[in-house]
């Protein structure tokens, strides 16, 4: 079935919620319908025209819709999905866009048999949150990560790989949850987590009058959703605790090459360092 | 004397001394001559229109010069400053762009009687370097700092400060050398200190498939000029010193809050991050 004749379901109109309901909106699907709790964003989306119909109860949304795109908090949308697990429509495929897979593989185990959830995380935001900010996030070449377990339909998969790229994504990556939630402590949650320590060791508001980009690169993301980072760090606990401490490693090798004076070790591993920052694809 | 009357001299033509040739170019000097070591890097200049002159030799140009930018790595800077100190054209005015200023406070003291340096430094740059890479670099609303001497003469700073303005910077800080050193530890050396450490701690050069924005903002620094960062992290050993291990007692801080799950003071603690990052000029 094409999307055309698909109607696409939002759960969750925040900032992703809203930046894929404004994707959808150029695909053409048949009808585009959201949920959220807060009726004000619902009100302003189908004025700026983004979704078709908003709606405060969500049974009677998910009943419709072929399509769920799941854009809550990892708690919330595992409460959600066995809350309302029998208002889904027969047949309908169910996605997410969290930040964690190994706790959502285990619930797009267990949905209805008829249900086909394929679990997801598109590596785009903003460091802004919330409907209104949507329209600044942009998929345009961007990374998508894929988590499908065992039970996907090989049709679906291939229908929403293809979904994905016309969205604008540019690379898809399939792999297991677990491999996921490692490579996403260091890539995002470690580089959060860094942000925020750098914030956390300064008081003065004023230090970016000595920003030159640098400071103001690595910070930016420490303008985060506290209550997501928090699910996400403490969700993916043991694997970023792994991370940062090799991190600390690392930065204790430095410094001490710093702190010994060791010129020529510091600038060897600094030529290293530069050399396979380059190697590395944006 | 108006700056059309007066010839601008660059020593070291890289990514700084060429970004400064290019913008004072714009502001119609009397002439803009370089000396760099390498002739290929002058012949592209001159064949580029943004120098007049290129010299292998600095002698001749250094005499002629009202005005010199001393675009060296701060080691070689010194060296070639106390070298040529009596080819400087009498009551010119020196400056330099270098990432750590006492050392160069010391040395701006004990110049000539005659000549003015005035320590500078441009909080702008690129991750690529090289005279090739100077068009890349905008100074259009960045930051400038000046750490001027005791001696330094009243009309000159006058005339350097509205000189910066023109070239496009917003901002002019001035302190002392030794707060500049403090400050710049942290928003410039530690920054690239994290960055150097966060790709050393990682062989995949793959995992950008797993990028989604944090990850390539926080490490693009890390394709850093690797002599002179060295030369910059000993330079200002101490003070980059006190400010990884403060950072590292930050990141063990929200690293416990993580390791205990104690989700409501991480919560509060990263809502506190966000303000006070939210709270800096950008």
């Amino acid at each position: 079935m094409p999307l055309e004749k698909r109607i696409v379901g939002i759960a969750g109109l925040g900032l992703m919620g809203g930046a894929i309901a404004r994707a959808m909106g150029k695909l053409n699907p048949a009808l585009i319908l959201a949920h959220d709790i807060d009726s004000a964003v619902l009100r302003s989306a189908e004025q700026g025209g983004v979704i078709a119909k908003g709606f405060e109860d969500p049974v009677s949304m998910l009943s419709r819709c072929d399509l769920v795109f799941l854009c809550l908090n990892p708690s919330t949308l595992i409460r959600f999905t066995e809350e309302h697990m029998t208002s889904f429509k027969e047949g309908a495929i169910l996605t997410d866009v969290g930040g964690i897979k190994e706790s959502i593989a285990a619930l797009a185990d267990r949905v209805r048999p008829d249900l086909d959830f394929i679990p997801g995380h598109p590596m785009a935001g903003s460091e802004k949150d919330g409907f209104l900010h949507s329209e600044m996030v942009d998929f345009t070449g961007k990374n998508y990560i894929l988590t499908p377990v065992q039970r996907n339909r090989p049709e679906n998969l291939t229908f929403f790989k293809d979904l994905i790229l016309r969205m604008g994504f540019a690379r898809i990556t399939e792999t297991t949850a677990e491999d996921h939630d490692d490579k996403i402590a260091f890539t995002s949650q470690l580089c959060h987590v860094i942000a925020a320590s750098l914030i956390h060791c300064e008081r003065d508001t004023g230090i970016t009058r000595f920003g030159g980009g640098s400071f103001e690169d690595l910070t930016r993301i420490a303008m985060l959703n506290a209550p997501m980072w928090t699910e996400l760090f403490l969700e993916n606990r043991k694997k970023l605790l792994e991370r940062i401490t090799s991190f600390e490693k690392s930065l204790d090798e430095i410094k001490e090459m710093i702190g010994a004076a060791r010129a020529e070790e510091l600038e060897a591993n600094l030529s290293a360092v530069r050399n396979r920052r380059s190697a590395m694809a944006e």
